[in-house]
């Protein structure tokens, strides 16, 4: 199949043929990183705006770096030095942005819905790189890679994700990709911190972590916020650590060989151990350069493909 | 005639022939940014700097995509990351930047004068963003390209500018620039934000906005700070759109087909109806893309031209 | 010989040879900078990172232009937007930048020995671009490249060093390069700056600035930090002056044509008279681009060299 969409906005109506290939497509990308000289001339011309209201590097660099690999040019717009303190709103920072000649703009915002808006309008691409607690959609798409890069396929596997599912949307991509792709998905975490919602999207919720990892084929730990003990979310990061961490007793509960993953950035010692972090189990490390490779597969379908001269 | 000046300080004491000149090598430019493939090797290997002690996304953006669709290299200093917090001066900052083989200076500054200081301390090609109530010059330089380009000509035409002129570098360098061009211009605002020395600069001072768009040709709306208010300067935001704001009625005094200008980031629903932002008058987003290409212009004149190798 | 250190972390265990290889390779790294056009294809592909926890335009810039002048490609990452506010540790944050490709990651670090620490985790090239009050090794090998390149040599030069002794990186590290090389270095500064283990390092201190002066073929000033006064360490900028600022008087007292250097940025009228450093002796501005020679001359070494496909 071809890629027909403008934009990617998020995982919840991508059907599961695109999401193939969007990962078919980061496969060759990933080699590219692998390689001494890490560039080819593909998108030449093209050029790529990150426009983050919400501070991040890890994001960022990884979006600008698979600019680059792909010979992009890339120019990066933060909320902090954008002219957004002016008062502008979000349409016509963009459609500023669009008329500088952006072939694609790279959004994250507080604000869930913020990439459609802009998507419908302006012209060029966008990319959905957060949006408040709806969507990270390229957040998925790289678990998706690094799980199927590893395990050779995604049907029938089961996910066990563990953590702050509730303002996660890292956790909401990710189950509407993996069930999609038809593996099972496992929620886990504190009661304050399940939506209901999560049921109806597939996923099953788990009453502990025991239950969550029994058999599991990938434990995907999620980011715990320190701010929201604050909010009585939690009662404490010991008491978290106890309750919700992955340590190496928890881990041989999932099936021999299971992958430990995580979006960083990780508190070690809260939601993971260190020696479960560094272990051999773990595919934290290889999430981050299939990150760039899945970017470099979007910033190809979006910008480059049969568009264009080339 | 060809291009004989080291920098770009302001509009005031160019030509008629220099403005031509940068007009009309803006004109192919332009035509490089509607191309799929943006980029032509023609500054490769050199060094355009942006030196800003003020913020500003929307000028620095421009500038750096200018400069990398030339295949410049570009890099960036904004105050807030600059060892002008240790106490540098501009001078001594200048002199470092082009010691480390900048080319291109482009400076935005809070005092008036900064970048004249600056061309006369380095070799390098100084191009004033900015200069705090002073000039704005490549604003003034893209807003008559977009003239041009949809009128055929500048001579002749009558352009109203409305706003806080007192203010506004944009409206000086505007007032210097399109009289010189042969335009008429106009100027309306409350009068505490009209300064009196406009009328010897060669523009018409207008008692109210009628008077002002009568027949115009062109209807530039000036940002208002909605932070001057504080200062007395205005008597409220409901009050300036009242007697200054651009709205659908005041545009039907201007002649048919009038253009429709804001140097952005607009206060939509203050000096500008979102109806005639967004209306089929409205030139916004065209001035937004003429800025790059008249960028992209000073560019090749400072920085490449006959100078060097190719 | 040739390079054989993943790293450069500091001058302390380089070796003469070492030095001078560095030394020579930058020499070519310099006509580059002064030609035309600024760009060989050397390190095409290549992924230059930079890592600053503490604010630096001057370093950062540095490096970034000899990353572009090289054709690699660039990423900067400040503290300030950085996912270090979200609290990942160092060594995270450094797996994860090379897990996206970063072939060079230059560290700025408030905290001696941090690039040590980074080059054992990371299978990267480390470049310590100043840690703490330990080691700034770039700034001194730039030192010793415009002194070389000026005098024709080190051996048996006399550098008299200035300043704030005990809380500089720039003196420790170029007290270790110039006495490495052959070079006697005295050191003058209040009593307060000056540590006592600088004379097991192979330092001469001198009561005196006269002493310290006479007949030195460079007078390397540092730069004094004004909040040091504040905390009892000097008495007052003007007495500071008085006593440790160089001024034409003062410069007699070394070897005719003897170079004043300062690292940058200066305090005019404090440690340095602006006469002087606008001297004919001076070589200030020349630092700064001996500055992005050697750094070229350390990504050409740790990045390229016999590496890669090239």
């Amino acid at each position: 199949m071809n890629w027909t969409r403008k934009d990617l906005l998020g995982l919840e109506d991508l059907s599961p043929e695109e999401i193939k290939l969007i990962l078919d497509t980061a496969v060759p990308m990933k080699e590219i990183i692998g390689r001494p000289i890490k560039k080819v001339p593909t998108l030449r011309g093209r050029t790529v705006v990150t426009l983050f209201y919400e501070p991040s590097t890890r994001t960022r660099t990884s979006f600008e770096l698979a600019a680059k690999y792909l010979s992009a040019d890339s120019v990066n717009i933060a909320t902090s030095t954008s002219s957004v303190v002016k008062g502008e709103s979000l349409k016509d920072t963009a459609r500023t942005i669009t008329a500088m000649g952006a072939d694609v703009v790279i959004l994250r915002h507080s604000m869930a819905g913020a990439p459609h808006l802009l998507a419908r309008t302006v012209r060029a691409a966008v990319i959905n790189a957060g949006d408040g607690a709806h969507e990270h959609p390229t957040q998925a798409l790289l678990d998706m890679f690094t799980v199927r890069e590893k395990m050779g396929g995604l049907a029938g596997l089961t996910v066990a994700m563990v953590g702050d599912i509730l303002h996660s949307r890292v956790a909401r991509s990710n189950i509407w990709g993996f069930t999609r792709m038809g593996a099972t998905v496992r929620l886990c975490g504190p009661a304050t911190m399940i939506p209901p919602q999560v049921e109806a999207m597939g996923a099953q919720v788990c009453a502990t972590m025991e239950e969550a990892l029994a058999g599991a084929d990938v434990v995907m730990m999620l980011r715990i916020q320190l701010e929201r003990q604050q909010q009585g979310l939690f009662p404490g990061v010991r008491e978290y650590a106890r309750l919700f961490g992955l340590n190496r007793e928890r881990l041989a509960l999932a099936r021999p060989g299971a992958l430990v993953m995580h979006p960083g950035p990780m508190n070690r010692g809260v939601e993971i151990a260190p020696e479960v972090a560094d272990g051999v189990q773990s595919v934290i490390n290889e999430q981050v350069t299939s990150g760039v490779a899945v970017r470099m597969a979007l910033l190809y379908l979006l910008a480059g493909g049969g568009k264009g001269q080339e």
